[in-house]
């Protein structure tokens, strides 16, 4: 029998991953906020680099306790909205159930999995461009894949595990590319590396990642945020390898001008993701008695501006 | 007889102190450029807190090789035309003038001390809030104090000299609050520890000295600015003590909400004094093996808006 799954979150990435599980033949069930009432109604609508298709009929949800038990819960909010987590989760996971958190940062799976009733805790690192245009309208921009991580307390590596294995599989003829990772502490630094520098510099400089690229002085800095970004890897044991780096910065030039998640948060007014992608990384760091001083100043910049941006608009 | 009066650079600064010298019954020669018909024919109009005044007649110049030999030239242009110096000041300066630089930043008396015919060098830090609002029309909006300090090769102290005091003299006659300085270099480090912090991220942040003030996060990285400062400044022997910086910060807190020269410029699309504020300093700091990790970020930054915002205007 098919697996189950949850959508926690059905925006640009719980959408669109939630809608190629569905249109791949596996039972979905989203939870919505403020597109509950049309999604409920009209379903969801996905315009793919891999192909356009409509699903007029989801099984919709705007309360977690109607939520059937689910075998995988993937969560796609924001991590700002993190904190309403311990109220939506403990209904929808069952005995053997998976949380996945599809979310960018640090710190976030050990939250997670202090949740009562929560038990596996997966990580997904989603390399995707994917907007909400519309209320249950998604469009898909460019790339898609996945990469799987299992957490273990202390964020010791757990290898490659039978549910990884699973869901891979799952997410595989779903059509989503999927990779596995040994080690998800690890690729959620790595990840770290571009979403620090990119995310962080597109909204203090107002600029896409190839004007980021295109002036020397910030191209420059980019790196130096990257090496930071490998110093705090290290106080953890983990090594990012200037090839790595390397990879990242001739990865990012090649790619097509591209709108931050971040600098699309911030030109909407909404939250920005600073505790997770940023804060986090510098309290581990912090503990280790490590100071990265470029990365604490777009901290410090994000903050400000943030504060800033919400004070003219209404929440 | 009165010591006579160049003023090169008829704005905001300039335009000021050099009408209060002239109103003060000194011979004042000012060199103009877009203003120049508009002066010529009409004058100065200053609105000061000091009281308002007009000079319905001033000597107004478009070409330096008219003016005659002055005994004080004050140089009052943004540090950005500084490469103008040596095709104005040589005609402008006989045996015994001295050429004072109204100016912000480091490495800008070494400059202008190696054009031909110059003699002696001072640099003179204002501390003053003025605009200029129209073609010969300044307004003077707070402060107006101005240290002098005498320079000397290798930036060594030159105590109190007679030219400094006869200067003083005049610039009191002429209702400029003034101090002097046994230590220019010494002085010029203490300014940039308000120029860096502030004007550097009054422009990154889009914000005045009260919003960055009233942020907590803006408000440590302003205090972690001025210590990299503080660092600087100690690489050439100079002391900055933390006293020095909670009275800045103190200062700042108390002061009007104030939109930095830096920002102003920055909003009119002109060029920003990022060299002689940020470059200088920090080569300075290289040149002794010391990172100053804070501010190299900020000129990054600045670097990168500056080519933005000109890229967006006809210069």
């Amino acid at each position: 029998m098919s697996r189950c799954y949850g959508i926690i979150g059905t925006g640009a990435i719980g959408g669109y991953y939630g809608a190629c599980l569905q249109q791949a033949g596996f039972p979905v069930h989203f939870l919505l906020r403020s597109d509950y009432e049309w999604v409920k109604a009209k379903g969801l609508r996905i315009e793919s680099v891999n192909g356009d298709f409509t699903l007029p009929r989801v099984n919709a949800y705007n309360d977690p306790a109607q939520m059937p038990a689910c075998d995988v819960v993937l969560v796609a909010l924001k991590t700002t909205q993190n904190q309403t987590l311990p109220q939506i989760l403990p209904s929808l996971v069952g005995e053997g159930s998976t949380v996945v958190l599809l979310q960018n940062g640090l710190g976030i799976e050990e939250e997670v999995a202090k949740i009562p009733s929560v038990g596996r805790v997966l990580g997904g690192l989603c390399f995707i461009c994917s907007n909400k245009i519309g209320a249950g309208h998604i469009r898909h921009l460019d790339y898609g894949q996945v990469t799987l991580g299992e957490y273990a307390q202390n964020n010791e590596p757990c290898g490659i595990t039978m549910v990884m294995q699973e869901i891979e599989q799952d997410f595989k003829r779903a059509g989503i590319e999927t990779q596995l990772s040994e080690d998800l502490h690890l690729s959620r630094w790595q990840k770290l590396v571009w979403n620090i520098s990119y995310n962080g510099l597109s909204v203090v400089l107002d600029a896409t990642t190839e004007e980021i690229m295109a002036n020397e002085n910030s191209r420059v800095l980019v790196r130096q945020l990257m090496e930071e970004v490998a110093i705090g890897a290290k106080t953890r044991d983990r090594a990012i390898t200037p090839d790595f780096i390397e990879k990242m910065l001739d990865y990012t030039t090649k790619m097509k001008p591209y709108k931050t998640s971040m600098k699309l948060d911030y030109d909407s007014h909404r939250p920005l993701e600073i505790e997770a992608i940023f804060g986090n990384p510098l309290k581990i760091a912090q503990a280790a008695n490590t100071d990265l001083p470029r990365i604490r100043m777009l901290y410090q910049q994000l903050q400000f501006l943030e504060v800033m941006n919400c004070s003219q608009c209404n929440f």
